[in-house]
Formats: C-alpha cells, structure tokens, sequence
C-alpha cells in the first residue's frame, strides 16, 4: 500500500527528473489530493502552489503512470466567470478532457485513447480530449468541464491560472470532495 | 558583434539546459529586448510568452550572464492597480532589486552586491535588493519599481503575473523605449 509519505516522495522524484528545484520548505508543501475515493492512485494528483492570488496562479501538478484526475468544472464567484487555467506539459504526456468541440473524439478510431478509472465510469462525460507532450499546453475555459489522465510514464504539469479556489470545484462524481 | 539570431541560439540554449521544452512555434517567438538602448547585451532581457489573457500571464525570462533588466515599474490600467509579478528563479543566479523596506541594503557590508550598467548608473534607484537561486521566489507589487541583475552563470527565471502590458512599463530611464 502506498502511504502519504511515498506519494510525496514519488512526486519529489518527479519533480527532480523533470530539473525543477524546490525550496526545502516547498518540499513539505507537497499535496497529495485523493479526492476522498478509496481508489487512490489510480485517481488522484500531486501538486504544489508556488503563487496563489485573486489575480493569478501557479501549480506545478504531478501525476503518476496512468494516474487520472478526476472532471470537474471551475464555477462562477466573486464576480468573476470562474478559473482559467493552462495547461502546460513539462515532462511525459497526458490526455486532457474537456468539452471542447474543436477538439479529437476519444473513439474517432473505434478504440478509445484512454478509459476512466474502472468502476467509475458513468462520472466521465467529456468525449473530446488533446494529447499534451512536453512542451505542448492547453487553456481550459472557465466553467468548462475536463479531467485528465497521463500516459504511462506520468507527467509533469505546469498550471498557470487566474485565482485558484479549490473549495468550489463541482466535480461530475457527487461523492468527490476536493478540500477534505 | 552579437547578432539577434545569436541572442536567440543563446537563449534556446539555457532553456535547454534548464530542461525546458519548447515547441517549434514557441522556438521562433523568442523576444529579444534590447530596450532600444546601444549597450545589449550588458542591458537586455530575453523572452518568451506562454499566455497572457486579461486574467493571468505567463513567461520565461532568459539572462545572459552579469545581463540587467533595467529599472521600470508597471503602472496603473483598466482599473487595476497595475502588473502584480513573481519571479522564480530555475536556474543560475539573479540578484533583484525592488523598493521593499524589508530587503537587504546592497551596500550593506560597504561593497554593493552588484552595481548597474556603467554609464547608466542615474537610472538606477532602488537601494535594496534579494538574492534568487534556483527553486527561490519573490513577488513585486504593482506600481513599485524594480530591475535585476543576472549572476555570472546567467538565470532561467519563470514569470507568473496578472495581465502583461509592456506596453505601458514605465522606465527610470527616460530614453528607453520597451515596444519599438
């Protein structure tokens, strides 16, 4: 069973591989978010908040081999539409969801890219994803639906965004809950 | 003589060996910015804009080796109170000065720290500044004036801020001119 402890540890060793320092206090900042499922790792993220203002952030997220985090949307508040955000791949890849008509369906071939963890299913709606290699980015609209899963060497994501309020993310699943 | 296609090679070259991945696009968008001064690249700061939006930015900042950003600071526009910034440090050494009453005195010890482009000398106020290794950080208010100093090694430094105008970046050095 893999503890808190190695989570952190393995997100530091990708951190590190990827040539990205960190201050030895932004070493024990580190967030595991298992979303409250019982099917951690297999769903959740990694991460750490560098910057977070009401007029910008920056995260850098972490996911493990085939790791996926779970959809969700960015509602309205405080007067704002809600959380933009960029998604910028640093290290490995990963297959971003969103409601997006611009972009691939996931079954164009006949055979899907990638699959939701299994058991949860009916808790991903978004069928259109793009494949975000190092040094590829994406820029999620606000209030728009997405959820994403690295390949299978894991992925290093740098997130820059407007104000980043984690505590009013609506997630697709009702049993999710981001902030414990 | 440097040539602007060198300062580009050179820059590609540090964010190569930062680690940092770029696509081909973003290879062919690197902003070199001599401030319309004769001295680049003793004055001058290399560039690349991952996004800027109304609601956040993002760059990397390249500095040549002993290279200086000149003093300015991002003024009042919109209805906001200016360009709100945090410089991380990813590689190398920068040494950058702000008018914060917290930090160092550069002549704290009798010998300034770092000392700003000869001839130029009147353009620089600020008297205080911090030191940015990799994996370190600082926020610069909106409105308040600010230059850096690369160290001997050169900097890698990521740029996190709310919306970008440099078009409206006002210069200690009136003969400045930051957008041709």
């Amino acid at each position: 069973m893999q503890t808190h402890q190695d989570a952190v540890e393995n997100t530091l060793a990708f951190l590190d591989r990827c040539g990205i320092q960190l201050s030895d206090r932004e070493k024990g900042m580190i967030e595991v978010a298992d979303f409250g499922l019982p099917d951690y790792p297999r769903s959740g993220l990694q991460l750490l908040t560098y910057i977070n203002t009401p007029r910008y952030c920056a995260k850098e997220l972490v996911l493990l081999p085939n790791q996926t985090c779970p959809e969700h949307r960015h509602p309205p508040f405080n007067n704002t539409s809600g959380k933009q955000e960029t998604f910028r791949c640093r290290w490995g890849e990963v297959y971003l969801f969103v409601d997006d008509e611009e972009l691939s369906l996931n079954n164009a071939n006949g055979q899907p890219v990638c699959q939701p963890p299994e058991g949860y299913e009916q808790w991903y709606t978004c069928q259109r994803y793009i494949l975000l290699r190092a040094g590829e980015q994406y820029t999620v609209k606000p209030d728009t639906r997405h959820w994403f899963q690295a390949g299978k060497q894991g992925a290093v994501i740098s997130e820059f965004s407007s104000e980043s309020r984690d505590d009013l993310d609506i997630f697709t699943d009702p049993n999710i809950k981001r902030i414990g």
